[in-house]
């Protein structure tokens, strides 16, 4: 990870002939991103991209996670299990600032990563994202992700439950700096696989994944007992 | 679990005349079934198991799990994490006779069911499925799963990474004793969902799946990063 742990410094403009730039010319769109691990004050903003997502995915009446639903679930006191032994969660960030220099940790030292767009991003929900007091920093996409297991390859695996980038923050690469990072935690990790579903109809998801390298699974489908015909087996009785 | 602590009496055979039936007549087919928490002294036979699975799914060539690699990630020394809270594998059991007593446990108590079979089971294997020093009770197969998430629930789940009954003891009812015991956990704690995948030519357990009431998810499919594709991440450079 170190060769992400200092950001490379931006590029030095191409010499540009003065007599044809005003001097209003737009000073180039650099864009700052970091990926740390979530911790029980990101919640509010967990719910909010969960709920984006169900809406993108035009399955917003399946979606009934709540904050309070979420903090207990993923961050659950008073000892909440390290990050990568249960459901994780990364969150992405974005800033025209340069982040702080790393503060190595044991667990997961954030990763960062410079941008150079274009364009410059307009974000009409910057406000609502903001982590904190760094007031120039915005929550972008988050991934949550958890253990599984492959009994065939004998070691575990991560699943990746969803990926998330916010709209305006699309088609620059974020959505590959977020599932790099768990593919990069699963190799530090010595696990064998990073699987996760997608839906059919997802055009541009089934085409980045292609890119990655990712195979599909094509004669296994996805079998789910919910709601009444799980609650029927409440007592055992076969 | 209380209805399943102490096993219904075995059922008083029906009064035949003794004029008509030699002393040798079949004495019926009662077998007894205990599911519990697998050990790590289970790990000889889950191996074996899984290879049998294997090779009923033609795909013995990707099974590469050895005893040491499933002891290593399944049963992590010193501290193994509870059972249902990361890989967690049921072992079910079938004797001639009954199981004793259960002694609760505060993690899970072992199941208890009597079944009543047409034709007695010719099990060719038995004498290597023996768990330990019970000289008639015999491994007849296992599942092994753990929790998943589901952020539109807000709440995790359960996803079965594999269902085993070993060949002699299929057509049961054992498969399903295994399934409901890990629904009924499920239930017992809380948990929205199980889940799991079946391959599309296995008819025999889609028939299965769907008596009980599992959904197939139509519009997903999986995807997977393994090998070098995988190790491709393994620094972070997006």
């Amino acid at each position: 990870m170190a060769a992400a742990a200092a950001p490379p410094p931006p590029p030095s403009p191409a010499p540009i002939p003065e007599t044809t730039v005003p001097e209003t010319a737009p000073p180039g769109h650099t864009l700052f991103a970091r990926i740390r691990v979530a911790s029980i004050l990101d919640v509010p903003h967990i719910h909010k991209l969960i709920h984006e997502l169900a809406a993108f995915e035009r399955l917003s009446d399946q979606c009934a996670a709540t904050e309070a639903s979420l903090a207990a679930t993923l961050f659950r006191s008073p000892n909440p299990p390290p990050p990568f032994t249960s459901f994780t969660v990364f969150i992405l960030e974005v800033s025209p600032n340069p982040f702080p220099p790393i503060i190595p940790d044991s667990n997961f030292s954030p990763l960062l990563k410079t941008f150079h767009l274009d364009l410059p991003i307009e974000d009409p929900e910057q406000e609502i994202f903001r982590p904190g007091l760094e007031n120039d920093v915005v929550v972008a996409g988050f991934v949550l992700f958890f253990p599984n297991y492959s009994t065939f390859l004998g070691q575990p695996g991560f699943y990746i439950e969803d990926l998330f980038v916010r709209e305006p923050y699309r088609k620059n690469g974020f959505g590959k700096m977020l599932i790099t990072a768990v593919a990069a935690q699963a190799v530090k990790m010595g696990y064998g696989r990073v699987e996760w579903v997608v839906l059919d109809w997802n055009a541009n998801a089934i085409q980045f994944y292609e890119r990655l390298g990712a195979k599909i699974l094509q004669d296994w489908s996805v079998r789910r007992l919910t709601g009444d015909a799980l609650e029927a087996f409440a007592h055992f009785s076969v």
